[in-house]
């Protein structure tokens, strides 16, 4: 159902331009060489080591394609018409992020950020006085601050569930009953390394009936959730999955979608029947409005086939792999300490440095052309306040940046921090 | 504040590609050639008579240039830091909607749709049991929707303002009292062609204390708003404005901010200052989150400045134009019924065939290159129930739509129809 792209301008080296097949195919990363490395880049010149695939990746060609040749199109017979053609395309997008998070296909909403897949999921779990909401330590600012309001209004009660000594929630010590009616489990928190557990926190949470938001925001892209067992998910398109900006999704099942009270439809989510009367639709599309940006929703859609072609589990370990070829390099390093928590650790790397405050490092790499980020307490303000910590610069090389970049990384950040 | 853009692959004839002075500039209509009609079609090669401006209009050539050069330099440099070179020009912003809307820029928040901002500012409206929301004839389906589900958990109550002879809201019945916490107000409907009035209902609810909710998602880029009076209002980007899909602004009046209580915000809307501790901002931004498109937000500012230099009433003047010579030339043809109500009328124009349903006239119009949508029930339920009505074709040309084409449009339906 690919329509050719209507973009020529685009330019693809060693692929034509048509839905799914006209990825670049990834060459062993070792052997890359920096022109074959520039076409991961969508054919942009770069000499930039590209270390922000937390914060927003770089995306394809097949994506970048995809997204500029819609809004061409749009531009020739209006976004109505446009739409209209890829219709088979949208709807086959469930399926791909089904297989994605190895879902159900009418499990899978899409909308235009995570945060707006927390929000909606996340008030849609009805609340009461004396519930309890759990949390981990290193729950998100963005998660943090509707569940504050929240408790303002309903009465429930959060609780910071604890940690164990490597930093990851501990799964031991929860204290669940059946007045506990969320858990937000942050999987891969925004800095510190960590990855937490999943599957036997939902086993848990299972026994008093409690419900499981995964926020996989960090975790979508670079970790093979398939076999993650949650009742909702949260995830973007731009970070770990290389989609486009204000782009994300949701997956709720369907056994759970019954106990949820989605406040917010529009008539897509619902059909209005009778003057005083509406029906909402049977499926996670509940949870969707009728207007999104259709160029980008076919460019996460782009995204996730890129990520599935490539491999899930080809992506998780070369992700781990540079990671910790980055982690090792940095604690080799005089004056430069690690801040990474966890067992098993995520794809993010986050480090201080005794000479250089976290602000000026990042941008010293920048002025080095070594892409990073800094995090702030505000993002993580239970975690990093327990650690006593302000900043960290976080650094997080995605499959396609080499070894060979991780090792010059390590030299400037030696050199500049 | 300008970047020079990045994209050469998008041709813009007779200009550079800087900011706001880098849009062609419109000739008189009635003299412009098709080729200069192919310029507002953003370079792309049409023969189509585009008539779908309310559904989702051609963006002009700034807006797509716009927008696919911020895709392009985020490929080069990643999202974060493609948006950080952009700050000014998107702090600039709020400036360019206040001045399309003639209020603050503190009042403006953007947004991914006109339904997210209705939705957003709807949600925040404080609401029990016994108090009235009133809702005019031509309610759109995605405003109904969530209002008969908040009155649901509420205990509200909705209620239909009356029309006048002529179809509009009849400001002289209006049946207020204290009790009345928020008018609804569709300013332009998605269908039928009538133009509510404003500022009368809003003075008479002022009188009471009630809200007025003005959806100006079908007026905004074709009727100049900037002295019309409200206390909150919603767009949409992509159909008169011009601007992307996925894009849509709200203005919240700043004395009316705090009479609301804005439900949903991430740790942008508000400042996660201490675990159990958040501070919301103190303007509309409270009702945006973090995460968005930078390259649609940047098209959309620049649609409407677009609008701004040809000029809010030099537009209004030629949309009330185009869609009467429609209009007229409609009810001359045999056979064809125009459904258009209202004293002013807008830009939409609805009609029905005696001998063709609307579904089919659509498609033999577009076959005959002419770009029309049909309007459903479910869209409009109240009204068209009220009026016998299950759909329309609905026409709505801009002012880039030539008069010579109009005719040419007329002459093609009048063989289809």
């Amino acid at each position: 159902m690919c329509r050719p792209q209507r973009t020529a301008s685009c330019s693809t080296p060693g692929g034509s331009a048509r839905g799914s097949r006209c990825r670049l195919q990834p060459t062993e990363s070792g052997t890359r060489t920096h022109a074959r490395l520039r076409e991961w880049h969508s054919g942009a010149v770069s000499d930039l080591i590209f270390l922000d695939s937390a914060g927003s990746s770089i995306p394809p060609a097949p994506v970048v394609d995809e997204v500029i040749g819609h809004l061409r199109r749009e531009t020739e017979i209006g976004g109505y018409r446009a739409a209209a053609e890829r219709r088979e395309d949208l709807e086959a997008g469930y399926g791909v992020l089904a297989e994605l998070f190895g879902c159900r296909p009418d499990e899978v909403a899409f909308t235009d950020s995570a945060t707006r897949s927390w929000l909606t999921v996340f008030d849609a779990v009805p609340l009461t006085e004396g519930d309890r909401i759990l949390v981990t330590e290193v729950e998100y600012g963005g998660n943090a601050v509707p569940m504050l309001r929240r408790v303002e209004e309903t009465g429930a009660t959060i609780e910071v569930m604890p940690s164990d000594r490597h930093g990851q929630l501990d799964v031991d010590a929860l204290d669940l009953d059946e007045r506990v009616k969320l858990i937000s489990l942050v999987h891969v928190p925004t800095n510190g390394g960590l990855i937490n557990p999943v599957n036997e926190v939902t086993a848990k949470a299972r026994e008093v009936g409690a419900l499981v938001l995964l926020d996989a925001c960090q975790s979508t892209g670079q970790i093979d959730l398939r076999d993650h067992d949650y009742d909702m998910l949260v995830c973007t398109g731009r970070k770990w999955l290389r989609g486009p900006r204000g782009t994300g999704a949701l997956v709720v099942r369907n056994e759970v979608r019954k106990r949820l009270w989605p406040r917010l439809m529009d008539h897509d989510g619902a059909a209005w029947t009778a003057p005083d009367r509406y029906e909402p639709r049977d499926d996670a599309r509940v949870f969707e409005l009728w207007e999104f940006n259709v160029a980008d929703r076919l460019g996460l859609i782009a995204a996730a086939k890129y990520a599935l072609d490539k491999g899930l589990d080809v992506i998780e370990k070369e992700v781990a792999d540079r990671a910790k070829r980055l982690r090792e390099g940095l604690k080799a390093i005089p004056g430069i300490t690690v801040q990474d928590l966890g067992v098993r650790q995520s794809g993010i790397v986050t480090f201080t440095s005794d000479r250089v405050p976290a602000m000026e490092l990042k941008d010293r790499l920048w002025a080095e052309k070594v892409a990073v980020t800094v995090s702030q307490r505000g993002s993580t303000l239970i975690d990093m306040t327990r650690r006593g910590l302000d900043e960290v610069v976080r650094a997080s090389p995605h499959y396609f940046v080499t070894p060979e970049e991780i090792d010059q990384a390590l030299e400037r950040i030696s050199r500049s921090g």
